[in-house]
C-alpha cells in the first residue's frame, strides 16, 4: 500500500502538534513539519512535541515559498540543531547544500538522513535540465524531492520519466497544480516512497487530502 | 500491463484502414472503430475491412456526440447488421437500447458481445445517479462504458469510486477533459479492461496517444 505523508503547518506549536496528532489519526504514516509557519524561537521546542522518528522537518526560506521569518543564518543554525535530533528525514533545499558546504559536510559526517529539495513554483522546466538537478541532488542524499508546476498535462506525463533516472535512489517527483494530480497520485506507484497530502484542506495547489489518497489508493486492484 | 484501445476515425475507408493498421502498428490492442465519420454506405464494407476480433464498432448518433449522417431508422438497421459480424464488441448507447427494444431483444438472443455506453458531454452528474444508471446497463451487458465530463478534479476523484458499483462486471468508467486525464490513466489499475487512447492526436478532449499511456504503464513498478 502506498504511504502518505501529511503535510502539516500551524503558526503555534500547540497548532501544530494537534495537527500531527489529526494526521496520524486519519491515517498519514508519517508527516511533513513545516517548521518555518512558527515564530523562529518555538521551533526546536516544536520539533520536540512530534513524533521524530515518523516526520519529515522542513524549515522553508522565503525565497524558496516557505515563510521563516528570520535571518539565514538563523535558520542555518536551526537546521544544525534539528539535525542532531535525527528525525526520520530532514529537508534542505539543494540551494541550501550548495550555498553552505559547512552545513553540507557536517550532515554527511554526522549521517544525518536528509531530504534534499528543490521547488519549482512556476513551471515544469525541460527534462534534460531537471534531470541534471538530479544528478547534482544525489550527492548530498539518496532520498530527492523535485516538485515543479505543471502548466500542462504534457508537464506531467514528462515528469513521470525522471523516474527512469532515479533509479537506486528513492525520489520523489511530482508537479503541482491542479493538472498535476496526476502525478501525485502516481508518483508512489513509480517508485516514491511516499506522496503528499494534506489533512482537511490542500496546503499546496493540487494537493489532495490523506482520506481522498486513501480512497485513490484503495480502489487499485493489485494485478 | 494495461490494455490500450485506439480510437480511430475516418471520412472514407481507406483511410480508417489505415489507421487501423498504424494504431496494431503503434501497440494498440484494440481498436474502436468510429464508423460514424463514413458515409451511411459505407459502414459495412469498412466493418469487414479491419479484425473484428480486436474491435469495438460503433455507430454513434448525432444526438450522443457523434456523426451518423443517416437517419436513425438507417443507423438501427446498420447496428444490426453490424451485430451479425459479431465484432469483439459493439458499442451501442444505453438509449438507444432503451428506445429499441427489438434490437435490445435480438441482441440479447443472438448472444452479442456488446458495450453499452453512456456519455455526459458536459459535466460529471451526482455519483447517486451514476450508480442508478450503472445499475440500468448492466441489464444489458457486462460490459458498460460511462464517460463524463471532470470540470473540477473532485469530479475525477468521485467518479473513480464508482468502481465499487461495478462488481462482477467490466466497467471502462473515465471523465474526458484535462482534468480527467487522471482517470484515463487510474482506470485500468480500478478494473477497466481497457482505456482508450488516440494514435497520434488526441480525438476527444484530454485523451492521451497510444505512447504516452504506453510510457505512462510502463513506468509503474509492480508491487
Amino acid at each position: 500500500m502506498a504511504k502518505i505523508c501529511a503535510s502539516i503547518a500551524a503558526e503555534n506549536i500547540s497548532g501544530l502538534v494537534a495537527q500531527a496528532k489529526k494526521a496520524f489519526d486519519t491515517g498519514a504514516d508519517f508527516v511533513e513539519a513545516r517548521l518555518d509557519f512558527l515564530a523562529a524561537e518555538q521551533v526546536m521546542e516544536a520539533s520536540e512535541r512530534i513524533d521524530k522518528d515518523r516526520s519529515i522537518l522542513t524549515l522553508r526560506p522565503k525565497s524558496q515559498g516557505g515563510r521563516f521569518p528570520g535571518s539565514e543564518e538563523e535558520r542555518i543554525k536551526l537546521l544544525r540543531r534539528l539535525a542532531q535530533k535525527r528525525p526520520m528525514l530532514l529537508d534542505i533545499e539543494l540551494e541550501t547544500l550548495q550555498r553552505n558546504d559547512n552545513l553540507a559536510d557536517y550532515l554527511e559526517l554526522a549521517s544525518i538522513p536528509i531530504l534534499v529539495s528543490w521547488h519549482d513554483f512556476e513551471k515544469t522546466p525541460p527534462n534534460d535540465s531537471l534531470a541534471d538537478r538530479i544528478m547534482e541532488m544525489r550527492l548530498y542524499s539518496n532520498y530527492i524531492k523535485v516538485v515543479t508546476t505543471a502548466r500542462s498535462i504534457d508537464d506531467a506525463l514528462r515528469l513521470m520519466l525522471l523516474y527512469e533516472n532515479a533509479i537506486g535512489i528513492h525520489p520523489i517527483i511530482f508537479a503541482m497544480g491542479e493538472l498535476g494530480v496526476l502525478t501525485r497520485v502516481l508518483c508512489t506507484l513509480y517508485g516514491a516512497p511516499f506522496t503528499y497530502a494534506a489533512i482537511e484542506k490542500a496546503v499546496a495547489p493540487g494537493q489532495l487530502t490523506i482520506a481522498q489518497m486513501r480512497q485513490l489508493y484503495g480502489g487499485i486492484r493489485s494485478s
